[in-house]
């Protein structure tokens, strides 16, 4: 039911504290929903075009459990939490092997491109998203 | 009883769609921190160098209000929520003038510079931070 | 007859080296520009929306000499080399103190903001220019 | 006799002006390094750890030829000019399809990975190497 993208930790992803810098993973998970985007055969540039609609981030918490390092290879999961008319709830995680490494719940909410205000997701688009599942929220709770 | 730290927006910052790519406020919240550090006479590097001891971030959630765009002027606004033994809460704002752009909750956690295991906060530096205070939480709750 | 300005070094910058990144240091040199221009009151903004045009990089060659590390203050030096009709050759530097860090040669080029095709710099600009200086080159020569 | 690995544009790599910021390029160009290396069975940490050696950027050019966008598929080349005891030269350029975007001459040098100083390259790396093959130069030089 989720989808999964992986990605390696290169030199601009860390700082000097010797692992990933914190910032880093939300561009990882944009990241994982591009290439979720892409997968199900959604194009921003078409949505942008077609559409004059494009998807930008309302919210985002993240949890951070475990430092990735230089030369890792992380599975990004994606789980799709609810979809509404105008926005979509995301979990989005980074794993290394079995340990989970951040984990995240992202609300990205569909604007009209020219003026940013909110606006209804294309048809032709929710139309592609696979059922929403609501999980039990996040593996570990936000303090 | 906040600090403010004000930044400018470079195109670095931006994004194809015109405006501040969503990650990088994590940037800018970091410079803030540091910068509020540095105002109270705490060096990280000294941190690490004398108590091997450095900040991460645990947890940081994100409420995206309005864009910022190139050349904007940004003041950034940090106040302290709570200070426990091992980590400290903080409330973060980005403004443009009087318009919220962006705010987060952020939980910073003393780990060992070595092995990234929780550790104590220096009381040197304990000793220099303001009164925590509680606010009514963020501006405009998650959702 | 040089544009100095001042930045310092965050996490954001460094990398697992230790260090700053070298593709840092290309960010670092187009905020100087920035704010060069800024100095001599012109809006990047302006000159996109006034004369549909701005500046893109055509060439950038970069020797890196020493590193620079978290908390660095760095003074960033810019010299115009040469003004052309349609693109400007610049020496930018990073110093800390009395030691050079990096040093660059770009050649920033003026395009029409649509199509990206190389078109005049606009009179208005080019009236505040200083006048260009050609220096003995690079301090250190390209190898 | 070259070396290619592909990346996709994303967000993160654009700015305002809708085309990959130019610093981004050096972030490519060190990702293709890095799986160049391993490619070769080089591991960057094994190199520290056993070596206590690392490679740093000493020399960067770079030529833009044509502006990459969001969603771009970006081939990396790779070309070993020359391998001195010290340090690589490399041609690195990146295609879209049949068109040249960038193209790089880079040094790498190997320094000692505490104080940063110049050493030998590992011999165990230097055997793994390709035969390094001077190239007419850069497609395009540098004016």
């Amino acid at each position: 039911m989720s989808y999964a993208f992986k990605i390696r930790v290169y030199w601009e992803d860390t700082d000097a504290g010797g692992i990933v810098f914190y910032a880093n993973y939300l561009k990882f998970f944009e990241r994982a929903r591009t290439e979720w985007l892409r997968s199900m055969g959604v194009s921003q540039e078409a949505m942008r075009l077609q559409h004059q609609a494009q998807f930008v981030v309302a919210e985002a918490s993240v949890r951070y459990l475990a430092p990735a390092r230089l030369d890792d290879f992380l599975q990004l999961e994606l789980h799709l939490l609810n979809a509404g008319k105008a926005s979509l709830d995301l979990r989005q995680q980074a794993w290394r092997d079995d340990l989970l490494l951040a984990e995240s719940k992202v609300r990205v909410a569909c604007v009209d491109a020219l003026r940013l205000r909110p606006c209804k997701i294309p048809a032709a688009l929710l139309e592609r998203l696979p059922e929403p599942q609501p999980s039990p929220a996040l593996t570990v709770p936000l303090g």
